[in-house]
């Protein structure tokens, strides 16, 4: 089964357990896992096969594989709070989400989720904001929710906080960067509460119990702007997450929109430069909506399919010794690695699963990787 | 002699009489100044012929000719106020200015002539602005005048005299919308003088005595943006005049900076729809530098040269008929009506010129035509 359809699907109970084990397993990330399922054909095989991929990827430990009991767990688990576990082309999970190249395999979702299903804009922004940044928030986020939009954000203070609360009535999604169960920050279990009992959402990747941390906002970001048709960033200094949403979204073909400010306020300077960049200059809610309506049809898969490839190749000892020679510290472009490699692409993609599964392999936006 | 050349040239003491008598003249502005002198050769020849032309055109009454001792008159009391009349191309006329179609053909020219030939930027804003707002424009001006750039406004209260004041050591250049002797606002004859007093300027195209009405306004901001490589428009609400300027400057080919503000903040609303329209976001000296670099040589004659017409074309009574059924009073493109009137261009230019001539002609900016 390919994670990348975006048609409507449904896992069966025990596939679902398959997928949980195998996303849940040490060094498989959406990547791999994807490139994992496309290889074998199930991630049932995938299972068994990770012990010999990462040895051959040169693994100096074996990784943890996540048992069917603790995969049980976590389900029982996140059905006690509401949680369901769903997959790309499921019910309840974003379809712009979806067909992104790094779509969580299971998305943990809580709350309404046909609030999913519908066209969502992403209000992200400083927690430190200016009383003008946060009523502006508001206004923006009313209005585009009494224009139909769903309203996105992190659930943190200051921006965040005034968009969800703005768009409790006309629906609301908290995106987490850590397990359902550890809500950051904690005094905004209210506001989540609230946002539940109106009809809205949150949704997660990370398993019940996960604590976020520093590197979490970042890849939480990616699902907060993954879902949206387009980012709103109201407020932003230089060098602040609001603008890694930016540039993350910009990266995935997302709209960008930044609310300017006086060159003297320095929780404008970000959003000045992303205007400066090309982002859209946004007073109200008729420049959001008159950018994303020409684009408010069903998502189109930009990524190219991967084709049939052959099961279960087994690389030379020299194509992976040379494909690990051409990779170093620095990334690479895939397609690169491919020409550079001199082989087929299905054997250069099978090594590079060996080395992630073993830990050698870091995947960077944009199709590139390198050694670790 | 042409008035669109940016060489080097020097009009002898019985020319710029003649010049002067002739832009003083009734319903002659530069549009019509610059047909006649190309027409005939001198503006002696054009002085001779007007109550002829006039007639033609359908004047219902002669039109006044300013007098060789009026003339006369307003250069001595110019002289004594420290004012040349310059023509484009003489030492002290703008250069940039002086290869629009509409440049004055004399411009009184009063202080420092040498800081009208460096590199000019405008900066302009609301007589109304914010304390934010001044002290940007204040940092702006200086930090460009440091850079070597002349700063040119309008010494209006506000951004205006923010901007003055900031480049007083620097440079900067006072465009009047009245004569030299009728400073608008009055209290700011001090500031004037310490403009003059450094090294500065004061420049307008209007008679010695004259009161600026409202009219003059927009007409007086075409300078101020013809005169510059660009304007920087630092506050600006809906409507505001500064836009006019904007708007004038885009048609002259200058580059357009605006700066940004919170969209609750209605002094910004005018320059960030000006950001949305293709105004440079601006939040500092450094984005105009960047934006002005590339085209800091000298002037680039836009202008279409009018080849060379031959002197004293009689339109037939039949052509002037067709041409001023054509025309009426929704501007027509002179380009379009020279087609509809299938006779030659220079015919065409004569019937308008008579009808300017008698009164009857309106000319409106980017080629444009109508009948009053």
């Amino acid at each position: 089964m390919d994670t990348k359809t975006s048609a409507t699907i449904n896992l069966t109970d025990e596939q679902r357990i398959d997928w949980l084990r195998l996303i849940r397993s040490d060094r498989v990330g959406p990547h791999t896992f994807r490139s994992l399922v496309n290889h074998f054909g199930s991630a049932r095989t995938a299972l068994d096969r990770l012990p010999d991929l990462a040895q051959r990827g040169g693994a100096t430990r074996p990784g943890r594989i996540c048992s069917e009991a603790d995969a049980r767990a976590e389900l029982a688990a996140g059905k006690n709070l509401g949680v369901s576990l769903v997959a790309p082309g499921e019910a309840g999970y974003p379809p712009r989400l979806a067909v992104l190249d790094d779509a969580p395999p299971l998305l943990g979702v809580r709350g309404a989720s046909d609030v999913l299903m519908r066209p969502v804009i992403a209000i992200v922004g400083s927690r430190n904001a200016s009383g003008a940044g946060l009523k502006f928030a508001s206004a923006l986020a009313r209005d585009l929710g009494e224009a139909g939009f769903v309203i996105a954000s992190g659930l943190a203070r200051g921006i965040d906080q005034s968009a969800h609360r703005a768009s409790l009535a006309s629906g609301t999604v908290a995106v987490l960067a850590g397990g359902h169960d550890k809500i950051y920050p904690p005094e905004h279990e209210d506001l989540l509460t609230a946002i539940l009992g109106n009809g809205g959402a949150a949704i997660s990747e990370m398993p019940l119990g996960h604590v976020p941390r520093a590197r979490d906002f970042p890849r939480r970001n990616r699902l907060i702007s993954g879902a949206a048709l387009g980012v709103v960033v109201v407020e932003a200094a230089h060098r602040s997450g609001s603008l890694i949403t930016a540039r993350i979204a910009a990266e995935q073909g997302r709209e960008v929109f930044a609310v300017p400010g006086s060159p003297l306020d320095p929780r404008a300077a970000g959003t000045n430069d992303l205007i400066k960049q090309g982002a859209t200059l946004t007073t109200g809610a008729a420049d959001v909506i008159n950018a994303v309506e020409p684009i408010m049809g069903p998502p189109i898969e930009l990524r190219e399919p991967d084709g049939d490839e052959p099961l279960d190749i087994d690389p030379a000892a020299s194509d992976r010794a040379r494909i690990v020679d051409l990779l170093g510290p620095s990334p690479v472009l895939l397609d690169d690695l491919i020409r550079m490699a001199g082989t087929s692409p299905a054997i250069v993609r099978t090594v590079l699963l060996e080395l992630a599964l073993a830990g050698r392999l870091e995947r960077h936006g944009g199709g590139l990787v390198s050694l670790i």
